[in-house]
């Protein structure tokens, strides 16, 4: 038999701005074997991140940067075309870091064995995988909603922000969503049960969240940073809680990124702003997880994904996530199941 | 007999920037007698604090700005000399929002008497009064000290400052503070026991806490915002905890405040930045000054003045906190006891 061949996405450049087809090289080359207690996994979709913009620049972060020549890091999911360790079988489905590629040769370790009647696929790279662990923790660890608060989330109609809000109203929140455009305003409001939302395409924002919020913003969930988080500061309730999930307002900042001016309402109100990484909830993933699917379950919440078919559009379909093009999980999908 | 003069600092016009002369007038006029309910409080000390530059800004914040034509707001001490109320007698010493004057007619309320064997008056407006709250607070309530953590504070020869070091080795803790001066870092680490101390007037003082916190910064302890805020995110330890105290380095700016760029390093590190207003602590004070007075009285905390005669010197004197000339918890001294 002729041996697989295997496409990988490489970074090659470090970019300067938004990445650009040019800071990849899209290569084929035979795969090899896997060896003694190692495993053949077949990809079959691939996640799209905002973390993935960090993982391009170099520096200290929580995780090392991808090294220029390597393989773009991603998570992904994939089933077991050959096993050489005891721990997975052939037809196994896994999730894990994959990488930007159609084959992933791998120890098992790092690899989570999914069962595939749960849900469709692509959820376990949405609502049951890593959007939906760093929703769950995000909000409920470092702002723990009470009742009655009043909860605003930015990118709301995106992977994680769509699934906290709807976590925020499960936990008895009045939740509003900060969206871009009508198409995913309306989702918000009238698929996934949000109060309101705010469209920052066309609306003065800091206007709509002072009429949204007339006792102030207990809780709010970052996912863009810039002058939303500013404006989330400004209105700060007594107590408040700032969630600092991401920035991707900033991630291509080429300068400084934008700093919160508005702070200091942390001093006035006793607010607090914490940030995390999903990986430090790694020892409680199975809690967010059963939570997660439960939610699901009973049709509490209702997750999107938004699949562009072909690994090789990788660059082009990244892009959305920083132009807001995506609706909701965005997902590859690089082959059949 | 002759009515009483009454001098007073009152606020005329908003400051832009630094505070000046004309911003204020000082003017006397007779004293009426207290009625009903109230004394008549005799000012000896009135303390100097950062936060007076908020007051008197126009704006939300944690309390009402002093109005235009207002007595200036000041904390101060004073001796009751004439009562028409039960609480307070004729003799009691009492601290609390005196204003910048000679003589306060009041209710007792918000007048807490203290017993002036226990400590020099001028202590019950620093470590022994509000800064003394507001480092104890400040420190354990937000930043929950560990032993063998590392703890940066700056303004660390401030009143606040040199509290909060010496609460930090109480617990253990490796404590670097930033202040201006060679005297200054002197005074820290040779009589304050901290492990080392920063000149931010001559050293890089990013380089200067790499050196000295190799670990990275379990806490620091925020008085002045601005780059060294920065720097400290730029440093801070998984699972930092930042205290937003104040931003004396902001406080004037004409313009917009600068806000923290690398506040993303709290989702790097899981790190979190609280601020707080001492007064949201009003319940728990008798705690803290009892904790404050204990190590006093051990000899574990020591306490530092810095008292400028003359209450007609309060716009220069006000410049010395922004200029960093102080010393200690500056005080003005308005009549002897």
């Amino acid at each position: 038999m002729e041996p697989l061949q295997n496409r990988q996405w490489k970074l090659i450049a470090r970019p300067v701005g938004l990445p650009k087809r040019s800071d990849f090289e899209f290569v084929a080359s035979p795969l090899g074997e896997p060896g003694e207690g190692e495993v053949l996994v077949k990809v079959l979709y691939v996640s799209l991140d905002p973390a993935m913009r960090g993982w391009m620049r170099e520096g200290r972060s929580y995780v090392a940067p991808v090294g220029l020549g390597e393989v773009m890091r991603a998570g992904g999911l994939g089933r077991v075309i050959a096993s050489n360790a005891p721990e997975l079988q052939v037809g196994d489905f896994v999730t894990g870091i994959t990488g930007m590629q159609d084959y992933l040769v791998s120890k098992p370790v790092g690899l989570n064995k999914i069962d595939p009647r749960m849900a469709p696929l692509p959820r376990f790279l949405g609502a049951l995988g890593m959007p939906g662990l760093t929703a769950y923790f995000g909000l409920l660890d470092i702002c723990d909603p009470k009742q009655g608060e009043t909860v605003v989330v930015s990118g709301a109609a995106g992977a994680v922000g769509a699934l906290v809000g709807q976590i925020a109203k499960i936990k008895g929140c009045r939740v509003i969503g900060i969206a871009g455009g009508p198409e995913k305003c309306k989702h918000l409001t009238e698929e996934l049960g949000f109060d309101a939302s705010i469209d920052y395409k066309s609306e003065d924002v800091l206007k709509a969240l002072a009429t949204h919020c007339p006792k102030g913003i207990d809780i709010y969930f970052d996912n863009v940073g810039g002058d939303i988080l500013d404006y989330a500061l400004a209105l700060l309730a007594f107590r408040g809680r700032i969630s600092i999930c991401g920035a991707i307002s900033q991630y291509n900042a080429i300068d400084q990124i934008q700093g919160p001016k508005n702070y200091l309402s942390l001093l006035v109100n006793h607010g607090k702003m914490e940030g995390f990484v999903v990986f430090h909830y790694a020892e409680r993933y199975p809690e967010g997880f059963a939570a997660m699917a439960k939610w699901l379950a009973e049709g509490k919440l209702k997750a999107k994904e938004d699949i562009v078919p072909g690994l090789e559009t990788f660059p082009e379909t990244l892009l959305k996530l920083f132009s807001g093009e995506n609706f909701g999980k965005l997902i590859i999908k690089v082959a059949g199941e």
